[in-house]
């Protein structure tokens, strides 16, 4: 049984935004995004496969389909399969992410 | 773009744990698990998915195969296809846990 304590495993770089995996399957993926403010990930689209966004925290911008939210600590969203979504950290705190994505691309 | 905040969808029931869902398709779901003390989800198993536990609040004494382990807040771990996997809430205080799981069974 591997447990992971999320905080142990961020990892911030100035240059861009961070993704450290956390469990990967055939089926699946778990990853965190560390976002320093003002970095992104730019919007984009799977098909075939749904992604969920939970904030752990800050806040960021998310985008799924045409519609941008912001999200803060504590709030989860859903980008289905073929929506367009994407995340800003606008703030100037920095932002972590938990990241689910089924089934794996 | 849906988007939920988990504290305020949590219920909890002295009867026995709940699990509220926020999401759910045909590749996936996620669910958050509210446990009293005292409460628990029975070992079992699926074959063919896998489930990730994220301990939002509190903390569990999680099954994964043979092994058990008490996880507090901030931890996750997974429990692959065909392992027996399983909570208890052994302490004095709620135990909130975001649930992941795909394929959908």
């Amino acid at each position: 049984m591997d447990s992971i304590r999320v905080k142990e495993v961020e990892r911030y770089s100035a240059e861009k935004m961070q993704k450290v995996n956390l469990f990967e399957t055939e089926r699946m993926f778990c990853d965190v995004y560390c976002l320093e403010p003002g970095q992104v990930q730019k919007p984009h689209r799977h098909e075939g496969a749904d992604k969920i966004y939970y904030v752990l925290e800050g806040k960021g911008r998310f985008q799924v389909g045409e519609k941008t939210t912001e999200l803060s600590a504590g709030t989860i969203t859903m980008a289905p399969s073929g929506q367009e979504h994407g995340v800003v950290n606008e703030s100037q705190d920095r932002l972590l992410v938990l990241v689910f994505m089924a089934p794996h691309p």
